[in-house]
Protein backbone atom coordinates (compact mmCIF):
# COMPACT_ATOMS: atom_id res chain seq x y z
CA UNK A 1 0.00 0.00 0.00
CA UNK A 2 3.34 2.15 0.71
CA UNK A 3 3.43 2.15 -3.23
CA UNK A 4 0.16 3.37 -3.69
CA UNK A 5 0.55 6.21 -1.40
CA UNK A 6 3.78 7.21 -3.13
CA UNK A 7 1.73 7.44 -6.28
CA UNK A 8 -1.13 8.97 -4.44
CA UNK A 9 0.82 11.71 -3.54
CA UNK A 10 2.70 12.55 -7.10
CA UNK A 11 -0.85 12.58 -8.30
CA UNK A 12 -1.32 15.42 -5.72
CA UNK A 13 1.55 17.16 -6.69
CA UNK A 14 0.42 17.40 -9.85
CA UNK A 15 -3.28 18.99 -8.96
CA UNK A 16 -4.76 15.74 -9.38
CA UNK A 17 -7.36 14.14 -6.95
CA UNK A 18 -4.93 12.14 -4.71
CA UNK A 19 -5.36 8.41 -5.45
CA UNK A 20 -2.78 5.77 -6.46
CA UNK A 21 -3.21 1.79 -6.96
CA UNK A 22 -0.58 -0.74 -7.67
CA UNK A 23 -1.13 -4.18 -9.44
CA UNK A 24 0.66 -6.89 -7.51
CA UNK A 25 1.72 -10.61 -8.38
CA UNK A 26 1.66 -11.81 -5.18
CA UNK A 27 3.42 -15.27 -5.67
CA UNK A 28 6.30 -13.26 -7.20
CA UNK A 29 5.71 -10.69 -4.76
CA UNK A 30 6.13 -7.75 -7.74
CA UNK A 31 4.53 -4.67 -8.54
CA UNK A 32 4.09 -5.18 -11.97
CA UNK A 33 1.75 -1.83 -13.04
CA UNK A 34 1.60 1.58 -10.72
CA UNK A 35 -0.40 4.79 -11.06
CA UNK A 36 -2.37 8.00 -9.87
CA UNK A 37 -4.97 9.68 -11.07
CA UNK A 38 -4.35 11.48 -14.27
CA UNK A 39 -7.79 12.16 -15.14
CA UNK A 40 -6.81 16.36 -15.45
CA UNK A 41 -3.21 15.97 -17.22
CA UNK A 42 -4.42 13.48 -19.73
CA UNK A 43 -7.96 14.75 -20.63
CA UNK A 44 -9.31 11.23 -20.22
CA UNK A 45 -12.35 11.13 -17.61
CA UNK A 46 -11.26 7.42 -16.98
CA UNK A 47 -7.71 8.06 -16.29
CA UNK A 48 -8.51 6.95 -12.79
CA UNK A 49 -4.92 5.13 -10.90
CA UNK A 50 -7.18 1.59 -11.02
CA UNK A 51 -7.74 2.03 -14.52
CA UNK A 52 -4.49 3.01 -15.78
CA UNK A 53 -2.80 0.39 -13.58
CA UNK A 54 -5.25 -2.25 -14.53
CA UNK A 55 -4.49 -1.03 -18.25
CA UNK A 56 -0.44 -1.23 -17.89
CA UNK A 57 -0.70 -4.40 -16.35
CA UNK A 58 -2.53 -6.16 -18.95
CA UNK A 59 -0.81 -4.35 -21.80
CA UNK A 60 2.17 -5.82 -20.24
CA UNK A 61 1.28 -9.56 -19.74
CA UNK A 62 -0.53 -9.04 -23.16
CA UNK A 63 -3.90 -10.21 -21.70
CA UNK A 64 -7.29 -8.71 -20.66
CA UNK A 65 -7.44 -10.83 -17.65
CA UNK A 66 -5.25 -10.05 -14.63
CA UNK A 67 -6.31 -13.46 -12.87
CA UNK A 68 -4.38 -14.34 -9.80
CA UNK A 69 -3.13 -10.60 -9.47
CA UNK A 70 -3.92 -8.23 -6.75
CA UNK A 71 -5.00 -4.60 -7.38
CA UNK A 72 -3.70 -2.08 -4.05
CA UNK A 73 -5.80 1.24 -3.92
CA UNK A 74 -5.80 4.27 -1.42
CA UNK A 75 -9.69 4.81 -2.25
CA UNK A 76 -12.77 2.74 -2.40
CA UNK A 77 -12.92 2.01 -5.63
CA UNK A 78 -16.00 4.30 -7.90
CA UNK A 79 -18.57 2.37 -9.93
CA UNK A 80 -16.25 2.47 -13.17
CA UNK A 81 -13.31 1.51 -11.33
CA UNK A 82 -15.21 -1.55 -10.02
CA UNK A 83 -16.50 -2.98 -13.04
CA UNK A 84 -13.16 -2.50 -14.80
CA UNK A 85 -11.53 -4.87 -12.18
CA UNK A 86 -14.28 -7.26 -12.46
CA UNK A 87 -13.31 -8.17 -15.89
CA UNK A 88 -9.95 -7.88 -15.26
CA UNK A 89 -10.46 -11.18 -12.59
CA UNK A 90 -8.25 -9.27 -10.21
CA UNK A 91 -7.92 -12.49 -7.38
CA UNK A 92 -7.77 -9.46 -4.07
CA UNK A 93 -9.17 -5.87 -3.82
CA UNK A 94 -6.72 -3.79 -1.02
CA UNK A 95 -8.35 -0.56 -1.05
CA UNK A 96 -7.69 2.65 2.08
CA UNK A 97 -10.11 4.77 2.79
CA UNK A 98 -13.85 4.21 2.11
CA UNK A 99 -15.73 6.72 -0.49
CA UNK A 100 -19.53 7.15 0.90
CA UNK A 101 -20.16 9.99 -2.08
CA UNK A 102 -17.99 8.33 -4.90
CA UNK A 103 -17.52 4.76 -4.14
CA UNK A 104 -18.95 1.84 -5.89
CA UNK A 105 -17.96 -1.41 -4.10
CA UNK A 106 -19.56 -0.80 -0.96
CA UNK A 107 -21.71 2.33 -1.18
CA UNK A 108 -23.50 3.38 -3.90
CA UNK A 109 -23.67 1.16 -7.13
CA UNK A 110 -22.41 -1.88 -5.04
CA UNK A 111 -21.23 -3.15 -8.24
CA UNK A 112 -20.25 -6.56 -6.81
CA UNK A 113 -23.11 -7.27 -4.80
CA UNK A 114 -25.72 -8.10 -7.99
CA UNK A 115 -26.16 -11.34 -9.29
CA UNK A 116 -24.98 -10.19 -12.51
CA UNK A 117 -21.51 -9.66 -11.57
CA UNK A 118 -19.51 -12.74 -12.99
CA UNK A 119 -16.44 -11.67 -10.84
CA UNK A 120 -15.99 -10.74 -7.67
CA UNK A 121 -12.55 -10.39 -6.38
CA UNK A 122 -11.93 -11.08 -2.17
CA UNK A 123 -12.27 -7.70 -0.51
CA UNK A 124 -10.03 -6.20 1.99
CA UNK A 125 -10.79 -2.55 3.38
CA UNK A 126 -9.72 0.07 5.70
CA UNK A 127 -5.53 -0.97 4.26
CA UNK A 128 -3.61 2.29 4.83
CA UNK A 129 -7.10 4.30 5.57
CA UNK A 130 -5.42 7.10 7.75
CA UNK A 131 -2.88 8.40 5.48
CA UNK A 132 -5.06 7.62 2.13
CA UNK A 133 -8.01 9.74 3.80
CA UNK A 134 -5.76 12.29 4.94
CA UNK A 135 -4.04 13.01 1.34
CA UNK A 136 -7.35 13.37 -0.08
CA UNK A 137 -8.21 16.08 3.47
CA UNK A 138 -5.52 17.76 2.57
CA UNK A 139 -6.11 18.22 -1.03
CA UNK A 140 -9.66 19.18 -0.87
CA UNK A 141 -8.92 21.28 1.60
CA UNK A 142 -6.27 23.61 -0.58
CA UNK A 143 -9.54 23.63 -3.26
CA UNK A 144 -11.53 25.72 -1.26
CA UNK B 1 -26.69 4.98 -34.61
CA UNK B 2 -25.94 3.76 -38.19
CA UNK B 3 -22.26 4.88 -37.47
CA UNK B 4 -22.27 3.12 -34.15
CA UNK B 5 -23.61 -0.25 -36.11
CA UNK B 6 -20.38 0.14 -37.94
CA UNK B 7 -18.27 -0.04 -35.29
CA UNK B 8 -19.56 -2.87 -34.26
CA UNK B 9 -19.76 -4.76 -37.47
CA UNK B 10 -16.06 -4.29 -37.60
CA UNK B 11 -15.40 -5.29 -34.40
CA UNK B 12 -16.70 -8.32 -35.06
CA UNK B 13 -14.63 -9.04 -37.91
CA UNK B 14 -11.97 -8.43 -35.69
CA UNK B 15 -13.68 -11.21 -33.25
CA UNK B 16 -14.36 -9.06 -30.51
CA UNK B 17 -17.71 -8.67 -29.13
CA UNK B 18 -19.67 -6.80 -31.82
CA UNK B 19 -20.26 -3.09 -29.79
CA UNK B 20 -19.92 -0.18 -30.97
CA UNK B 21 -20.03 3.52 -29.83
CA UNK B 22 -19.93 7.03 -31.20
CA UNK B 23 -19.62 10.73 -29.60
CA UNK B 24 -21.95 13.11 -31.62
CA UNK B 25 -22.17 16.84 -30.80
CA UNK B 26 -25.66 17.76 -31.46
CA UNK B 27 -25.13 21.35 -32.60
CA UNK B 28 -22.77 20.88 -35.35
CA UNK B 29 -24.18 17.80 -36.21
CA UNK B 30 -20.77 15.75 -36.26
CA UNK B 31 -19.23 12.36 -34.89
CA UNK B 32 -16.36 13.30 -33.27
CA UNK B 33 -15.35 9.75 -32.33
CA UNK B 34 -15.91 6.50 -32.99
CA UNK B 35 -14.76 2.82 -31.55
CA UNK B 36 -15.78 -0.70 -31.68
CA UNK B 37 -14.65 -3.07 -29.20
CA UNK B 38 -11.03 -3.47 -28.65
CA UNK B 39 -10.32 -5.49 -25.32
CA UNK B 40 -9.15 -8.65 -27.00
CA UNK B 41 -7.00 -6.93 -29.79
CA UNK B 42 -5.51 -4.46 -27.19
CA UNK B 43 -5.23 -6.79 -23.99
CA UNK B 44 -7.20 -4.39 -22.41
CA UNK B 45 -9.80 -5.08 -20.22
CA UNK B 46 -11.39 -1.43 -20.33
CA UNK B 47 -11.47 -0.96 -23.96
CA UNK B 48 -15.38 -1.18 -24.37
CA UNK B 49 -16.27 1.20 -27.14
CA UNK B 50 -17.94 3.84 -24.96
CA UNK B 51 -14.68 4.19 -23.23
CA UNK B 52 -12.68 4.48 -26.25
CA UNK B 53 -15.10 6.87 -27.84
CA UNK B 54 -15.15 9.10 -24.81
CA UNK B 55 -11.44 8.83 -24.36
CA UNK B 56 -10.67 9.79 -28.26
CA UNK B 57 -13.25 12.77 -27.91
CA UNK B 58 -12.00 13.80 -24.13
CA UNK B 59 -8.83 13.88 -26.30
CA UNK B 60 -9.84 15.45 -29.30
CA UNK B 61 -11.45 18.51 -27.34
CA UNK B 62 -8.50 18.96 -24.68
CA UNK B 63 -10.94 18.43 -21.90
CA UNK B 64 -11.83 15.52 -19.85
CA UNK B 65 -15.77 16.39 -19.54
CA UNK B 66 -17.71 16.18 -22.89
CA UNK B 67 -20.14 18.65 -21.53
CA UNK B 68 -23.41 19.30 -24.24
CA UNK B 69 -22.12 15.83 -26.13
CA UNK B 70 -24.23 12.80 -27.11
CA UNK B 71 -23.50 9.46 -26.94
CA UNK B 72 -24.84 6.51 -29.26
CA UNK B 73 -24.09 2.84 -28.66
CA UNK B 74 -25.45 -0.40 -29.77
CA UNK B 75 -25.69 -1.96 -26.40
CA UNK B 76 -27.08 -1.12 -23.13
CA UNK B 77 -23.77 0.62 -21.03
CA UNK B 78 -22.42 -1.64 -18.71
CA UNK B 79 -21.51 -0.20 -14.95
CA UNK B 80 -17.98 0.95 -16.03
CA UNK B 81 -19.38 2.85 -18.73
CA UNK B 82 -22.21 3.91 -17.29
CA UNK B 83 -19.90 5.21 -14.75
CA UNK B 84 -17.51 7.21 -17.47
CA UNK B 85 -20.50 8.03 -18.90
CA UNK B 86 -21.00 10.21 -15.97
CA UNK B 87 -17.96 11.31 -15.44
CA UNK B 88 -17.56 13.06 -18.66
CA UNK B 89 -21.04 14.39 -18.04
CA UNK B 90 -22.06 12.98 -21.55
CA UNK B 91 -25.89 15.47 -22.49
CA UNK B 92 -27.91 12.18 -23.64
CA UNK B 93 -27.25 8.68 -24.30
CA UNK B 94 -28.81 6.62 -26.78
CA UNK B 95 -28.41 3.24 -26.75
CA UNK B 96 -29.47 -0.18 -29.02
CA UNK B 97 -30.21 -2.97 -27.48
CA UNK B 98 -31.24 -3.78 -23.88
CA UNK B 99 -28.55 -6.22 -21.78
CA UNK B 100 -30.04 -7.86 -18.84
CA UNK B 101 -26.97 -9.49 -17.91
CA UNK B 102 -24.04 -7.26 -18.37
CA UNK B 103 -26.14 -3.60 -18.46
CA UNK B 104 -25.32 -1.54 -15.77
CA UNK B 105 -28.38 1.37 -16.87
CA UNK B 106 -31.47 -0.13 -16.53
CA UNK B 107 -30.00 -3.22 -15.18
CA UNK B 108 -27.76 -5.08 -12.52
CA UNK B 109 -26.14 -2.07 -11.00
CA UNK B 110 -27.74 1.02 -12.10
CA UNK B 111 -25.30 3.50 -11.96
CA UNK B 112 -27.21 6.58 -12.64
CA UNK B 113 -30.34 5.49 -9.82
CA UNK B 114 -28.18 6.40 -7.00
CA UNK B 115 -28.94 9.49 -4.88
CA UNK B 116 -24.50 9.28 -4.90
CA UNK B 117 -24.57 9.99 -9.12
CA UNK B 118 -23.34 13.34 -9.51
CA UNK B 119 -24.57 13.42 -13.32
CA UNK B 120 -27.24 11.47 -14.82
CA UNK B 121 -27.53 11.66 -19.08
CA UNK B 122 -31.07 12.02 -20.58
CA UNK B 123 -31.71 8.49 -21.69
CA UNK B 124 -33.15 6.80 -24.96
CA UNK B 125 -33.13 3.17 -24.92
CA UNK B 126 -34.15 0.61 -28.00
CA UNK B 127 -32.42 2.75 -30.77
CA UNK B 128 -31.47 0.49 -33.62
CA UNK B 129 -32.27 -2.42 -31.14
CA UNK B 130 -33.31 -5.35 -33.87
CA UNK B 131 -29.91 -4.17 -35.39
CA UNK B 132 -28.04 -4.44 -32.57
CA UNK B 133 -29.02 -7.44 -30.88
CA UNK B 134 -29.08 -9.13 -34.14
CA UNK B 135 -25.02 -8.55 -34.71
CA UNK B 136 -24.75 -9.96 -30.87
CA UNK B 137 -26.86 -13.05 -31.72
CA UNK B 138 -25.06 -14.28 -35.09
CA UNK B 139 -21.47 -13.32 -32.88
CA UNK B 140 -22.38 -15.59 -30.16
CA UNK B 141 -23.83 -18.28 -31.86
CA UNK B 142 -20.91 -18.51 -33.75
CA UNK B 143 -18.64 -19.08 -30.46
CA UNK B 144 -20.71 -22.44 -29.98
Amino acid sequence: MEAALEQARAAAARGEVPVGAVVVDPVRRVILAAAGNRTEADHDPTAHAEILAIRQAASLIGNPRLTGLDLWVTLEPCAMCAQAISFARIRRLYYGAADPKGGGVDHGARVFAHPTCHHRPEIFAGIGETAAADLLKVFFKSLR
